[in-house]
């Protein structure tokens, strides 16, 4: 988290904070961890029983990828934005992780990621309370 | 929009929707039209006052990009992340759209892409109405 | 292609070049493209025969989306960079135009995204001996 | 560095291998310090003499998200398309790193920020000549 916490102390109209920057460094964790899944279930001989984890996992990336963007934005910010974002984010990892948390006993990416799905939400959680959304 | 509607006739799950293929299209050009304004505004002489603009078309082109590509993704489709993203994507385009057009008699870079965002805005809307969201 | 177009014009430091235009807009129609047959790929009742091709969509998808961001970015153009994505976009594009083919006979999505594919590597080819690269 | 390594140790076809472990977690840091720095020039009073430094952190982004997002994949794994992103993403490290370098002395975000360009085109280039690039 060290990279997000520098880059957020240099920044000239950002306050490094702590809620924020680990929704920051937990959404693009998701990001990565939610792309591996998906490959990593694509690879498994019964990838038909992982159909809807793929799917969710491709999303989760995108979403959580895009919320760590605009988080990181922080010039001119504008809490609409960042608040719709962290509202999109928590079902997307919600779903992912429910689905993930289902193979989790039969494959160790989805244990993984389901973890990762969780740290994800739990922070986006904890940020749009922490700025009152 | 004929490669949206060639491509959800041809998915095996999706039904070819007008409000939805309409929206995806949107989704994506609008995306492409804030790429563009972003970097317009960037070569502007007077970009100092255009940071806000610069800001709002970043984060407007990633959130449109990833509703994009999350409504076009049917399999398996899970109605929270697509509304989800709908209200994320209303937020983002009305913001950068309302910037723009305080530019547009300026920039016709501005005029064009507030044009894009609301149509884009209005698209999202439609669609989340019309799936109950 | 009208809005990159339009985008290009208003733009104060590009020029509105038609090779350009065509390729930004083929990356974002094929990433388009791709993003929806990875995803009715996983919708089809044989998805354990259409691993590979979901794969190469996933990849083509994201590269040609960000060859089709850099190419929009005509501020500061630094020819390096443009020519090093159109130089990965080419086989990303042809990699994945030659598994949906396999496909296409079966699979009507796939037929489509061979084409989406083929016309988006010979855009990317035209504007890359275009620029001399 | 970690969670990147537990996602290749648990993938039915990848092996984890440090070199592109270490490239895939660079890649996205480096995506990360990229959109930080952007926003962060963006800020700066002396915008306009940051215009090529934003432009430049804007691509870099893109081209490193991408380049971790297809290295993160090793499902039928295509070592032209690793090949061409690493190949597109090795100059818009240096050409971003460069610019940055300029600006380190007056701004700690760029400072911060080519460093972590810098240590993403090294690990891209000892990955890309692991693999006989």
């Amino acid at each position: 988290m060290h990279h997000v916490t520098a880059m957020l102390e240099t920044h000239p109209q950002a306050t490094a904070n702590e809620a924020l920057a680990r929704c920051i460094q937990r959404c693009f964790v998701c990001a990565m961890t939610c792309t591996s899944c998906a490959d990593a279930c694509l690879a498994e001989e019964q990838v038909h029983e992982l159909v809807r984890c793929i799917r969710l996992n491709l999303d989760c990336a995108d979403v959580c990828d895009v919320t760590g963007r605009v988080l990181t934005r922080q010039t001119s910010s504008e809490p609409r934005l960042a608040q719709g974002m962290l509202d999109a984010c928590v079902p997307a990892c919600r779903a992912c992780a429910e689905e993930c948390e289902r193979h989790a006993p039969h494959h160790e990416h989805c244990r993984v990621c389901a973890e990762a799905c969780r740290r994800c939400e739990q922070a986006c959680e904890e940020l749009r309370s922490s700025i009152g959304a």
